[in-house]
C-alpha cells in the first residue's frame, strides 16, 4: 500500500503548495482521491502513469478538492485514453463536469461514468476480489464523504510440508486455502489450522477530509492501518473550526487515538501557518504515530 | 504598455509549460486575457497584484483558455476582495462559473459581473477616457473572440513657450489641448498647431488566439503596434490546421505582414515541438519583427 500526496494544503493553490489530491496504490489499483486545481501537473511531476487511474473519488465540491477535475478529464482525452473512467462524488458533479465539456464541445472519446452520492450513510462504492472502497460520511459545510479503502483478506497460506505429510490431494488445495479442512489419503480429516498459516494482514486506509471533529466516524475507521485526517488549524485557532467545520491537529489525534488506528497522517493545513512542524507536535501530545503530509511525499505501509 | 505572458502553450498544463493566460498593463489598467488552469499560480509567481485585476477577457471556452477561471474567482473571495470584477466571454460562461460556485456553496462577497458575448461582429466591450477594448471575431472550432486593446489619443501637448509668447490666458488651456485655436491678449486668433505638439502615439495590442488563418480580421488589426497571433503548428504540420482550426507560424506572419503591424508575438505552441525556435525562423521568412512568447516573459512596448 503506497500513498503519494500530490497536494495537502487548504484553500488556494500557490507557488509551492497544492490543494488536496493524493494517489493510493493498493493491490493493482491506482486510486485518485480528490482533484484540486493543478492535480494533473502534480501527476506529471511525480510520474504517475495517467492510464493507470480508473477510479477518481471526490470528497466534496469545494474548489480545492475538485477544480482540477474538468482539466484532468480533458487531458485524458487529449492523451488518447480509451479505457473507461469512474468518477465518484457528490450529486451535481456530473452536471458540472459535463457542462464544462459541452461548452468546449470537447466530449471524451472514452466512457466517463459518474457515480453520484447523496447518502448520509456509509455505502460501498467499489469492490472486486482484492479491495473494497466505501464512503465515510463527514461533517463539513457542504455534503462531504471520506473514503475507506480496504484490502480483502487474502486466502490462507498453504503449508506445503504439512499437506505432503498428510497426503492431501492437490484437488483440495483451493478449498483448504479458503478455510476448509483436508481429507488425507487414508480418509482421515485434518483440521485447516494444521495445513495452513495466516495470510498477510489486510491493509486499510481511511481518508477523512474535510471534516469537523466527528466521533460518528469512529466505528468505520476503527483499527485502520493509516488514517489521513484533516487538520486545517492548530488549537490556538480552534475557534475557527466551528464556523468553518474543520478540525485541529489535536482533534485529528483524538480521533486517531479513539479509533485505535495504526498511523495518523495530518494534512489540509491552512496556509496561514509558516511551518507545519507545530501540527505534528500538537498531535503527538495525544497520539504516538503521527506523520505530516507534504506535497510530493510518498508513504509505504 | 507592458505584456506579461503567464502561459502560452496549447492543450494541457504540464510541469514547465502553462496554458494560455496573459496580463496587459495599459494606462492604469491591468487586463487579464484568458485563464487556463493554473493561472492563479502564475499570477503569484510573477507577482501580479490580484486586486489590480478588474476585467478578465476570455476568448473561448476550451479548457486551456478557461479552466483556471472558477479557481481564480474563488481565490479572490478568499483573499477578501470587495471590488467588482467584470468577466467578458462567450455565452455560457456565466452558467458554468456560477454552477461551480453554487456546488461549493461559495458565493463571492464582491460583485461579479458577466458580459456574455455571442455576436459575430466586433463590438466594444469596455471604454473609458484612456482606453477601449473591442472583440476581434475569430475562426475556431467553437465561438471565439480575440481582443483589441487601444489607447485613446492623449490630449495635444501644450507648448509652454508658445502660449507665453502669445499671451494666452490659462482658462483656454484645456480647450487648446483638445484642439481649439487660442485667443491672444490683444484679441488675435492663434492657430492650435503654433501652441501645441503631437501627443505620444496611442498604443494598441491585438490578441488573436485561437484561430485559423483568417484575413477577415485584417481591417480590425491594421497597424496595431503589437499583434499576438497563435501559431499552434509549423508549416510541416499545416495539414492539422484545417481540422483543428489553428494557424502555423508562417500564417501568423502573413497576417502580421498584411495588417502592417509593428510587432508580431507568436504563441499557443503545440507541445509536440521540442524547441520553439523553429516558429521564429519560419515566421521571419515572411515578417521582420517576430518575438516568441514564453511563460513568464514580459514585453514593454
Amino acid at each position: 500500500m503506497k500513498l503519494t500526496i500530490l497536494g495537502c494544503y487548504s484553500a488556494t493553490p500557490r507557488t509551492f503548495t497544492n490543494p488536496t489530491s493524493q494517489v493510493l496504490e493498493l493491490r493493482n489499483h491506482l486510486f485518485l482521491i480528490d482533484c484540486g486545481e493543478g492535480t494533473q501537473v502534480q501527476l506529471r511531476k511525480y510520474k504517475v502513469k495517467f492510464s493507470r487511474i480508473k477510479h477518481i473519488f471526490i470528497s466534496h465540491l469545494h474548489g480545492d478538492h475538485f477544480f482540477g477535475l474538468p482539466g484532468l478529464i480533458s487531458t485524458f482525452r487529449l492523451l488518447g485514453r480509451d479505457t473507461e473512467l469512474h468518477i465518484y462524488g457528490p450529486k451535481g458533479i456530473k452536471e458540472a463536469v459535463t457542462l464544462f465539456l459541452k461548452l468546449g464541445d470537447s466530449w471524451t472519446n472514452y466512457r466517463l461514468i459518474f457515480h453520484e452520492l447523496d447518502s448520509d450513510r456509509s455505502e460501498v462504492l467499489f469492490e472486486d476480489d482484492t479491495v473494497s472502497v466505501q464512503t465515510i460520511p463527514l461533517d463539513h459545510r457542504v455534503y462531504t464523504n471520506g473514503f475507506l479503502f480496504s484490502e480483502k483478506p487474502a486466502p490462507r497460506k498453504l503449508n506445503v510440508e504439512a499437506v505432503h505429510k498428510h497426503e492431501i490431494d492437490r484437488s483440495q488445495f483451493n478449498n483448504i486455502k479458503n478455510g476448509a479442512n483436508g481429507l488425507s489419503a487414508n480418509g482421515r480429516e485434518v483440521s485447516n489450522e494444521k495445513l495452513t498459516s495466516d495470510p498477510p494482514h489486510p491493509k486499510s486506509y481511511a481518508f477523512c477530509s474535510d471534516t469537523a471533529y466527528n466521533e460518528a466516524i469512529l466505528p468505520l475507521i476503527a483499527n485502520v492501518d493509516v488514517l489521513y485526517h484533516e487538520s486545517t488549524f492548530l488549537e490556538s485557532e480552534s475557534r475557527l473550526c466551528q464556523k468553518t467545520k474543520h478540525a485541529t491537529a489535536k482533534q485529528a489525534a483524538q480521533i486517531a487515538h479513539k479509533a485505535k488506528v495504526g498511523n495518523l497522517i495530518l494534512g489540509h493545513y491552512s496556509t496561514r501557518y509558516k511551518s507545519i512542524d507545530l501540527f505534528k507536535q500538537e498531535a503527538e501530545e495525544v497520539f504516538h504515530n503521527v506523520e505530516l503530509a507534504e506535497d510530493g511525499k510518498s508513504f509505504n505501509f
